[in-house]
């Protein structure tokens, strides 16, 4: 302390000057002229004539407290902790709340202990270019119809939430046991509440009562609006509202209608999930001012929304503003329109320039415990033989451009044991990939398109089994045993053609540099689309969510077929 | 949290239903029409159709959460804190952050001990009616020029932050000692951050280098911007503005005006020092906000302010809303223009209706750490002569409606080993009375207006020494003695006429019922200008300031004349 104010008395030189910016007060709203003057990885003031170690020129310029991320989901980029920072840090994020939901489903607590420690590794001149603020996941399974590598209940929870590893519960999205009180949910938030730490929400539309029980449990959050009114409701029970710019689901431009003047402070911004590529050229909170600021908010609230509502939701307490004795994590930016990032310091090292990342990340710490995950009970083309009693099947149908599906009841023909594919219909299979248990799913579905081959992945929401689809037996059993080959990842199998992208962490992420990630991606994906995949079907991110039984109507995991909204198993046969 | 979630979904009864209320949403601003439901302390919800042990009328009335009072120093109500709870929950207070600055000097610990004890010990029903945070002192003494009865240095101030007891450190007026980076200094503001409490500021005007070193030392408030550019100074630094309605000092109106849409949350509401007169009368907060309002100020910003603003501001998770899983501290007014206040809830508990507290607050508190604290060492009236040796004095001149002083260089003449006193000159005496040193402070002053007689009192910023002022020796001797047998006061004395008014705890605040010393505190002070004192002084609140060696010009302590302005000791005699 003494040398921070001594520094600010101009008594002591500091270790950085940056000069020529203007500098954002989150405080005020307004842009000051001046000089940002840094010590020891701390704000000490705005003013000017300091001496200094460094000088950054920030002339014509703007200067950001750097963006929190407030929910993000690492996993979902398909990178490595040291990857995701080198995109994610050169787009001006400084903390990530991060939601380790993913990789917990797979490898338990050791999946976030792996998350935790391989993002502190990194460092620049002993700085860790990105904080992270990590979840305990409060789902882990996230539904009881499934095998999932991993199971933390209440009793578990309660062990584990007061680690200093662990920053809050993650996204309870189990909101029907909240305002159910079911037993052993009510022991992981109160465990919480003890700890004193934050609970995220995941609670799209619930509004009256229900939300009203929810918001008892002292959950703090919600990503999930499903629009302005949604917002509203869910700040006046107070709970923050964060905006998402995920990949695939947006909702910054219907939500923000919901901000004012007043309420602005009850907004955060997250991006929950995003890919990779998205990551590298869309960028992550930058691209979610853009976004927000386009929606005609003032710049100061937008900016806000990234930086002190942010800090304040979590209690992060020297995060979130340019001012003295806060942290000098700063962002410099061409306007506050584009938000476009010309550099990025953490605790006032530089560890980030001209959109690239200056700390090392090409090794990756890869512990046992995240490698060698995908454990599958020996598959044969006979494995996948489905063989119907009565004459009508229960169809998964997939609808282009959304995750819903719907069920139909379809006449099927069945000759040597196993059902005969008419044109259109695929089988999908969720093989359980944790244990060997041999747990194998099946249904058909309509709508996929795949022809003349399987493909499938070790992604899947939020078990992560392996999901496969195809058009015969054999394409599928060389497809499983590929992702096991491979410790997981995305394979396809076309007529004695073959190809794997491994995604050799937990089968979730790749330990490869990000652009071979985006380039591998995109040329597996493009196989798979010569495969005749419908128009308006993402290959295997459809896949990724055919498993996630709490969306309607029907999903599949490696126990059966379940309709979502009998909230139960049911069968492949119509007739039953 | 069983009970609420339960309540909130009306599977159970709740305890408390507020009916025909409009709600005030500190969150969205806006009013809601509804039920306010309260189970085991807290608000479960807002809604329709909740059954309930208790349903309260309150048609046509507005709640809002109850008023957080930013910093008070309840010893300068002169109540006890049994009195003074009394006279603030009525007008809609539920949390106070009080600096015991004033006991603390003299008596140490035991006195913020004793204050904790005596607001812990109310009820009702279990019910405690008025939280209080109580901040560890950080100037004890105020000054290096004066004999206090305690001394917290920075090796005591470490050992007492870390405990239970304490919620902070009380305002750190030594702002000098802050921007000197001084080593004792350092150590409190060092160990108040790592027991990660907050820490109060107090420093007018400061601005430029010296704002952002003081801010350095992490200090997170202030109540002492002198106008609206202060304030904006204050708030681009990350410091809360807390705009103060003490009795003597208001800056409401004129801070008022640095508040805007954008950093309305950065300003919160205190009283500072507030008389019991005006505690009983004119309220608390709620006058504030009257105030606050009649400036032009939107009712949901001024709202928050006293609520939200402050709550996130000292990290009050519960306070500060009526909102599921929040404390049910609730007032109710008839509008939210005067801010009458009608009832007052504490967690689901009634403890207030119509200006009137419902729970006992007769019964004293008294341990035997805050009676007997006026030692003093026999003094006569020979005590108080003033032989000077020269032809010329330095007069502490007295200006009316202000608590600044002048110097005055005079011509004077002695006789019998005492000097003669002119027309309008008095004697002003400050004795030590906490552990009978003998010391006694003298010098001359002009403007006071005394005529035949003495008064004095034992309340004197900061270390509450005797203040006594007179035009002769007898009557000074007199009250001093009266004071001593009081256990401390307020008391005159005038040929042969004697009065006295006992502050029995700590020499600083009466044992008596708060009508009873409203009461005798206008008869003493009737009697005190019957004695001739000037128009524009208040006999004795003006004493009180005489000994205060922070404000220009002359300051008298025990230990002689001080010059602020030169920060040292001066003589009595101008030509020495």
């Amino acid at each position: 302390m003494k040398h921070l104010i001594d520094s600010a008395m101009k008594r002591e030189s500091c270790d950085l000057v940056i000069r020529g910016a203007k500098i954002f007060n989150v405080f005020t709203g307004e842009f000051e002229e001046g000089e940002l003057a840094v010590k020891n990885g701390s704000v000490v003031g705005v003013g000017t004539g300091y001496a200094a170690a460094r000088v950054y020129d920030a002339a014509g310029l703007i200067a950001l407290p750097s963006f929190i991320d407030a929910h993000i989901h690492v996993e979902s980029s398909t990178l490595s902790p040291e990857e995701f920072a080198a995109l994610s840090v050169p787009h001006g994020t400084g903390v990530i709340v991060a939601d380790p939901h993913e990789i917990v489903n797979v490898c338990g607590i050791a999946g976030a202990e792996y998350m935790h420690e391989a993002f502190s590794r990194l460092s620049v001149n002993g700085v860790n270019p990105l904080d992270i603020c990590l979840q305990l996941p409060s789902c882990v399974p996230a539904s009881p119809f499934e095998t999932s590598g991993a199971v933390l209940g209440g009793r578990e929870t309660e062990e584990e939430i007061g680690r200093d590893l662990f920053f809050g519960l993650g996204e309870m999205m189990n909101f029907p046991a909240v305002i159910g009180a079911d037993g052993d949910n009510l022991i992981k938030l109160t465990a919480t509440h003890a700890a004193g730490k934050i609970i995220d929400g995941h609670a799209p539309g619930l509004t009256g009562d229900a939300l009203n029980a929810y918001a008892c449990a002292g959950i703090k959050t919600d990503h999930e609006c499903l629009d302005a009114n949604d917002c509203r409701d869910k700040i006046a029970r107070g709970i923050y509202v964060q905006l998402r710019n995920g990949s695939s689901c947006h909702n910054i431009e219907e939500n923000s209608k919901a901000m004012n003047e007043y309420n602005y402070r009850r907004f955060i911004l997250c991006s929950d999930d995003r890919n990779a590529h998205d990551l590298k050229y869309t960028g992550e909170l930058d691209d979610a001012l853009r976004r927000l600021v386009a929606c005609g908010v003032p710049a100061a609230r937008a900016i806000a929304c990234a930086t002190l509502n942010t800090a304040e939701c979590y209690g992060l307490k020297k995060k979130g503003a340019l001012a003295p004795a806060y942290d000098a994590d700063i962002v410099l930016v061409k306007d506050v329109k584009e938000f476009e990032v010309c550099a990025v310091f953490k605790r006032g090292q530089l560890v980030a320039e001209h959109g690239k990342a200056l700390f090392a990340h090409e090794k990756r710490y890869l512990p046992e415990t995240v490698g060698s995950t995908v454990r599958v009970k020996a598959v044969t083309a006979q494995s996948f033989a489905m063989d119907f009693k009565g004459k009508r099947a229960r169809v998964m149908s997939i609808k282009p451009n959304g995750i819903v599906t719907e069920e139909r009841i379809e006449d099927v023909t069945c000759r040597n044991g196993d059902v005969v594919l008419s044109k259109g219909l695929c089988k999908l299979a969720v093989v359980e990939r944790h244990f060997a248990t041999g747990n194998i799913g099946k249904c058909l579905v309509r709508g996929y398109g795949i022809r003349g081959g399987a493909l499938g992945i070790t992604v899947a929401h939020d078990s992560h089994n392996i999901v496969v689809v195809g058009d015969n037996n054999e394409d599928m059993a060389r497809v499983v045993a590929l992702l096991e080959k491979a410790g997981g990842g995305m394979a396809m199998a076309s007529k004695g053609v073959e190809d794997v992208f491994p995604l050799d962490i937990a089968g979730l992420m790749s330990s490869a540099p990000a652009d071979e990630v985006i380039a591998r991606t995109k040329a597996i994906t493009d196989k798979a689309l010569k495969m005749g995949v419908e128009k308006g079907i993402e290959p295997y991110m459809t896949l990724v969510f055919l498993s996630l039984a709490v969306i309607p109507k029907l999903r599949l995991t490696d126990k059966g077929l379940v309709d979502v909204d009998l909230f139960d198993f049911v069968s492949n046969e119509a007739d039953a």
